[in-house]
């Protein structure tokens, strides 16, 4: 654990040349472990934040998609914020997802993330009105002016229905409060134009959601991932994430197939939109890490998936055990 | 003022042969007056409810897109209920907009909305996931078995990214909860469709959105409009109504087309995604009825447009009170 | 026959107070009778055009989206303009479908079609590259200065990709080459926008295009119908038309009840995105006036879906035999 | 060029091992040089021939996206086939762009396209109807008995309206006349997703289209990519190719990011949907090497945006030529 503290110590401390604190690495959007609609799993969420902590991550991101933060309650949501940084007692940064159409319950949400010790918050565009880009972009302002902690971007088209486009982009890194960019359009010719024009902004991190790109992205001058998966394996995670850092392009080869497996084995059952979530949540819940509830208008997976999900996690359980990380 | 009492009523009373309370009429989405981000502008909201009554109209349908509902703290759109609610007090019914992504929350303000003395609630689809139209039934079947008042299908796919499927509506309309429909599409193929396959069914109510379509689709058999412009011109978009229901084609003709000139000449400023929405709060504070404020994301119109739409509403206004409306 | 043909005279005559030929009615979007992937059904094609003429047909509209167009070969194509006004035969204005991405194909077929004596052409924009508003002008401005024949718009964005906008219809309805739209959008609040923009252009013909619209639109100042129903029963929707000009609303909503069920039960077996265009060609194929054949990538229904069809054809038949049309 | 030559004729061979003819490397979408709306400028063609296969490039795409194959008329899409084999004379496998709405005129491209000596057809599923996935396949299906050549896939979303879905291209590469797939969605989920599938059939052959995405996609699998970017540059787009076919990073590193200016400076002017190609053909006149007229409904850029090219090509150009690729 002293490792991993020194690590992360060593990774968000701000550079003496830069004006922004600078993220890197892997962190995970953590699931939230429920035993009900309104109600923390919370000794599955201890399990969960010392398993994914033990596999090396860098940060932890709650109340994101993944984390089905639209889907609960707001009580929930800030009892979430003030388990999770009690629980990880500044062994890493915590980043509080604080998404919402309501500015006004964003900026409670981030008030209670600073309270509780968070290190950023991280907001995608408001996702019910249709807004255009200068909209997005008075959005944005209006937010970072209430915020009490620094903001991560999130890029998130498929849900919401707008992309921040790069421009966008460019325009709001200017401010000193919007320190970075998560961007889950899993489009890398979008992402690659990013990296190309924050690079004379070296203190800007930019992260990609979906696993199955992360290696290639941090190859060519991504930050790190933000990558489910990391929720079950997250050693694969960390391990495939310095290979790319390091350019070690044949160890990135390996691990990286073992991600395509998962990502093809774990969620695509049941050809729900859902279907990564449903995964996620239900390795998690046979590896006897936490529940499998899902909250509405999602559902865990029935009789049928749990078992083709079961026998396809015992095959790459055993191929990421053959890889013998540590 | 006892009149209109009467015709509510009427209106709302529970038919004998039908199982289900059945609207008709003009429901207005009513706008959210605002003094701030966080702060209702009250003496405004009461004038607003004071004017559309007197302009006869047949309920109030408070927090929905029209509403800017997503854009409000949760703390507000409570307050807004119990507001509403008073001061209506009993004069018509009140359905208040539950749509949220989180279930649990949607549960809670249909509670306040039945302490309150609301007549039912109103639920688009989760606007964050993805659904297919199965989770999307899952949905509708957990919300009624929480809810303690009827329920208002509420189809806004340019929101929410699903189109309430025909098929859909048809299974849902089988639950006695279940007691009605509110179409924003704007598709009349979509919206015919529906009023053809719930022939059988008289006792389910069938609304539209855009004021553009109610008269011709109240002409073919719909219930009544969820009519924006309402909010400005009661009396206007009444008399539309009782001029369709009862086949006056050439009353219809004359009142639409100053129907049509509100939606070219106050919705259409500055071209916005939410134009519509900043015209009506625009022309409600040009009115003197109450403030134009809006809530994060949207913003009231700057001053040129205000301008514009100063000259816009003059010429409207003149054009309805040479119609003498009573 | 000769009675048909004095309609078709009166209202194809250029008006003395009107700068534009103008067009109104039932124009039926004409299936293309095939044997083959590039082989007309040459007499269902002529027992086809004699079906709908004696039903009272306003015009013909040919090689639109009900026709497949897009999915037939260019020599087939030019083999049908030729094929069809010879054997409409003057009887009634032809129109040609030249929608296309290829500029120069589109005019070639427009000349075919003013060589053959059609009356006009018609033009969605082309649908392949995502063009703005202002390219979508500058491409309809290059084709009429090529075109011999004057050119209706065609608003069919879930196929083009692009809706014309309300302001770009008024830019274009400028040239006098430009005398109409057909609208298959089904979006009434679009449509009812366009016909307010251009009511002091009534030398401007709209048409819509899904047959569940028609009444409404046409009973609200629309021109008429472009529906593919006619194909089938070429009487139900001239006399549903002549209703609505007529403002008979009970007329109206007793013959708009029969189209709806059409709708319901011709056009949506199976499934399909072109479940519509399978229900008419298997329909005219059950009442032996043509083959079903469609051309790639579309397929005729197979026996099972051909079975409901036949099924629910019969009960339609029984039921348009009723209303005693004539 | 005996270089080249032997380069070519190595990959092209047929693997005693494969049983499907294998493509890889950089195979340019060529540019179709215009001289006016319906004729092709033969000597651009040829100094633009030229200019690429001296960069060394393994093989040529006449006809897709790039070539505006849509806008041509069909006369001129069978000469372009015609001259560029007769040009490239064997230099170069070719493969003919035979996207089309109507599979009959697919076909008969495809014939010339035999007939000339190419190498193999490319077909994306047709762009107006609406397809399921079901119906794409047997689109294939139909098309693979009718064509005299080999088939690659092209996934192109963003203009024909649909996905071939993972699953699709896994049933269509069981035949034998589909022997791999060009992907332009820049959506590197999905296309790592393919890669994975495919892993147990080598010879099925996976290319990129946007260049920006080239690098990373044939680090970890891909076998090249079809950049338009190579029209212009195409010793940049093969060195970076070999650099990550090989694996050296840092090559990959340096050439990737002048590929990324390119796509900064050249791609993005004017903010239309098009600005990538009206930036490729407009560098390509002021390279002296062919016209830049575009068929409609495109059009070249006008003179502001021309000049600013014009100052960003040159940068480029003195950056490319510092690289002193050989």
């Amino acid at each position: 654990m002293a490792q991993n503290h020194a690590v992360t110590v060593l990774l968000y401390t701000m550079s003496t040349t830069m004006n922004k604190p600078k993220f890197q690495g892997i962190i995970p959007p953590m699931i939230t472990p429920l035993l009900e609609e309104d109600q923390i799993d919370i000794l599955g969420l201890e399990r969960l934040l010392d398993h994914m902590i033990s596999g090396g991550i860098h940060g932890i991101f709650i109340l994101g998609t993944t984390g089905e933060s639209t889907s609960l309650s707001y009580r929930l949501r800030h009892e979430l914020v003030r388990l999770t940084c009690k629980m990880v007692n500044g062994r890493l940064p915590v980043l509080v997802g604080i998404t919402d159409t309501a500015a006004t319950e964003s900026i409670r949400l981030a008030n209670t993330a600073k309270e509780e010790g968070a290190a950023a918050v991280v907001a995608a565009p408001p996702y019910y009105f249709n807004l255009g880009q200068p909209e997005l972009i008075e959005y944005y302002e209006y937010l970072i002016r209430k915020l009490p902690l620094p903001l991560f971007l999130y890029n998130m088209p498929s849900h919401t229905k707008i992309i921040i486009e790069p421009n966008t982009v460019k325009t709001l890194s200017n401010y000193k409060e919007i320190i970075g960019l998560k961007d889950s359009s899993a489009n890398n010719a979008y992402f690659n134009n990013l990296v190309h024009k924050m690079k004379d902004q070296p203190d800007f991190s930019l992260f990609v959601g979906p696993e199955e790109i992360m290696a290639e992205t941090v190859l060519l001058g991504a930050d790190g991932g933000v990558n489910g998966g990391a929720n079950m394996f997250p050693k694969l995670y960390t391990k495939l994430y310095e290979a790319a850092k390091t350019g070690d392009i044949t160890r990135v080869k390996e691990l990286h197939s073992v991600v395509m497996q998962i990502s093809s084995q774990l969620y695509s059952l049941g050809h729900y939109g859902s279907s990564y979530l449903k995964g996620i949540k239900g390795a998690l819940s046979l590896m006897g890490i936490c529940s499998d509830y899902m909250a509405s208008p999602l559902h865990r997976f029935r009789a049928e998936d749990r078992e083709k999900l079961a026998c396809n996690l015992q095959r790459i359980q055993e191929r990421v055990d053959q890889l013998q990380l540590r």
